[in-house]
């Protein structure tokens, strides 16, 4: 039998995130391993507390005396990885114990994402670590990593990482994998991901707890939370509707289909709960839902870079009259309003526009370009609408053919985002060569650059959105 | 007055897009200008028929030897472009009447999007155009392309530009310029493009045109329109009809907002019609309708590289139980089916699974390239997936860390495309370097790799709804 009754209190999780020590169970000495390798990205990431490798089969592993047992560590570690193969694991996991380490992150799977006997050698796990006091992350996670903490444990072959304000708690290793590897070999437009906490099938620590780690932690500006199941709602609710107030908080919750939940309950052993209510309760507290991955990275991207605007009135100015087109669909489908111009706006304009060009929101300000040149043809346009008293927030719609291209790219836009710091501003960017160059330009200036009209729509309507909720006290709300 | 009474016939747009012979009007000698651009374009395309530059102030534009008018060329021209400023294009439509040119191309704007001055100057060009016989595009066109005949009619400078079984009727430049230079810029997944028509404000040649041209090119297998306007929505309804039972018809249609209605109207002067009616018009004669640019491309992509389903029942391989999930809940909203696996496939995929997994479908096979090695763990999947009798299309998730890699990739999936020639089979391929030289190696063996799984599952949504309505004939459709 299976049981859902999560501990009610919400835990510490500084032992986890921010250890003073580390063992590694299973480092391995072949480094392509992935005891080996997690071993590797804490030496190499440059975890600066004590870090013991367990293997009964090495002297030392990368310099570091090994141990044949973690209770024979001279002291009582923080933190514990158990990285290797399932059968062993739950005596692993007791000896853990017995050294009174404070936390645990388990990496191998076969538990409850395999069945009925895996169910229960999972319940054994966390009756275990609930009874002896180890705060257990896992199994099947591929880690977890504290870019501040320079505490880099996970399996994954990291070159690099790209710290920021984003902290992202998952039942996956995607967000700290295979895309994350993607987005981090990225020159540009990378996430800048501070936290990344996978727990896998979730044994014990739970969103609950990082929610109230993460908000208390100076370097996250933005929460992304991945959830397949959720163990106490209402706790969570609760605590996410107070940290919503200092933090937006994301959520990317699958398994809203019948389809999506089965798929939910074989991948991580997740109980699902109803969606309608989910949905209604999520927006109720003040959360914004992400409907898919695309989504949610965009929408943290869009926290950590840009601030909330003050409405829905969307300023629009476009290099392509057609692109324009599709953007106010997309502005009307998201419910954002195309601002009206102040006169002043269209003065400003028509100063670099053709005598017979009316500016209109969307300003198609391709002729700008051609008539005074690509800087001013970006700079006074953008300029402009940022300035727009009627406009809370500011897409740019820009094109980049050969021809376009101009020096002082990122000292326009730094000037642009330095002028009007209360205003988001986002682009889209279509170009070959050019628009590369312009979007490593654009690296760091907190103006994100979006794929797709779409998706900077989304991006700007999710801040709309929080800055309407953020401050709404969750009994104003009708139940 | 303006007047949307286009011809009712059908015109043979073979010498505006095979011409034989074509002048340039404002080919400058300055080739960084967009009629010298355009020219230096038609020459280093390779076209192959007899080349005129028409420029008062030279007497010769890169070896070829100018005219002052094009009524001094010592033939009547099948296509002439006109490259110069607004005020003297009527003259110069004139000139190519007097010419007898059987096509022009007219580049300039500030003609019906400017407002009421400009749309009386359009009345005039297409008055001249129809009364006169020639087969006029634009005004505010960025040109055409038309590979097959290496006929490179546009000032975007591309440097390399990637043929292929496309065919995009266009009221703005965009699908030839910069989103274009950024898809031919890429190092693969370029869409393979043979003829792209930007006819602008659409004085004349209209869509209807167009798809009677392409129903016939023997390059052309899919084709695409994006419209602002429908100037004869019967006679294209009918057409469209007919031809999307040789070739797939993808529309994209923006404007279905009342804001994006305005735009479109300021855009390229389009009128616009009844969203709602015209969108159960398309459903109800069989053509596909894409929501957004993104879906746009996407859709091409799909009909230009895969075979049509039999049906809307999706096998998913997934290396990322996570990512599964988020599949299945897009497969039910995009209104596809999981296809239960046969025993058959069960049994393959445990060939290469641990014990304790049982297959089903997401097939989440992480494990599998973990047990059995990164070839066996991709290639035994996905091609029992592929062989199953109640899969009608296949999704690959792929996920390539380091250490995923192995060498015969492209071997590998050209087996597959080999061996199951009639099922469509597309990926969402997410890792770093390893995804990139991924890609590569998929390069041309028409199995399509999507940004992310929404856009997948929309594309072979795509397929599977054509197939469904291809040999439907309309008046079996309720109206």
């Amino acid at each position: 039998m299976h049981s859902w009754c999560y501990p009610v209190k919400i835990r510490d999780l500084t032992p986890l995130l921010c250890p003073e020590s580390v063992a590694v169970i299973g480092a391995s000495t072949n480094l392509d391993k992935p005891g080996g390798t997690l071993f590797k990205n804490l030496v190499e990431g440059g975890y600066a507390g004590r870090l013991y490798p367990v293997n009964p089969r090495a002297t030392s592993v990368m310099g570091h005396q090994s141990y044949v047992r973690i209770t024979e560590i001279p002291e009582a570690v923080d933190l514990a990885f158990i990285v290797i193969p399932h059968d062993s694991v739950k005596a692993s996991l007791e000896q853990c114990a017995t050294n009174r380490a404070r936390a645990c992150c388990i990496v191998a799977s076969g538990f409850a994402e395999v069945g009925e006997t895996g169910h229960e050698e999972q319940e054994e796990l966390r009756a275990l670590a609930q009874t002896r006091g180890v705060l257990t992350v896992g199994p099947n996670t591929i880690g977890l990593v504290n870019a501040a903490h320079r505490l880099m444990g996970t399996f994954i072959p990291f070159s690099a990482w790209q710290s920021g304000g984003v902290a992202i708690f998952a039942q996956t290793g995607i967000f700290a994998g295979a895309p994350m590897l993607q987005i981090m070999s990225q020159e540009s437009q990378r996430l800048g991901i501070g936290v990344s906490l996978d727990v896998g099938n979730k044994v014990d620590v739970d969103e609950v707890d990082f929610l109230h780690f993460v908000s208390n932690d100076p370097g996250t500006r933005v929460i992304g939370l991945h959830l397949e199941g959720m163990g106490r709602p209402r706790t969570f609710l609760e605590l996410a509707s107070r940290v919503k107030q200092k933090k937006p908080v994301v959520v990317l919750k699958p398994g809203r289909s019948r389809a999506g939940a089965e798929a939910a309950a074989s991948h991580t052993g997740s109980m699902t709960i109803e969606d309608d209510l989910l949905d209604s309760a999520l927006r109720q507290y003040g959360l914004v839902r992400a409907d898919d991955v695309d989504d949610f990275l965009s929408y943290l991207k869009a926290f950590a870079t840009m601030p909330l605007p003050r409405g829905r009135r969307l300023g629009i100015v476009t290099y392509s009259g057609a692109l324009g087109v599709v953007a106010a669909d997309e502005a009307a489908a998201a419910g954002l309003e195309l601002a009206g111009f102040a006169t002043e706006t269209a003065t400003r304009l028509a100063k670099v526009l053709p005598v017979w060009h009316t500016p209109r929101n969307p300003a198609d300000v391709w002729m700008a370009v051609e008539l005074s040149g690509s800087r001013d043809g970006h700079e006074v346009p953008l300029d402009a609408v940022l300035a727009d008293p009627h406009t809370d927030m500011v897409l740019g719609i820009l094109l980049v053919p050969p021809g376009v291209d101009f020096g002082e790219v990122r000292q326009v836009f730094a000037g642009l985002r330095t002028r009007h710091p209360d205003k988001p501003l986002c682009l889209v960017l279509y170009g070959g060569t050019v628009r590369d160059r312009w979007l490593r330009e654009l690296e760091g200036l907190d103006i994100p650059a979006y794929p797709s009209t779409r998706a900077a729509i989304r991006a700007l309507r999710a801040l709309a959105e929080y800055a309407e909720r953020r401050d709404r006290n969750v009994t104003e709300v009708a139940p």
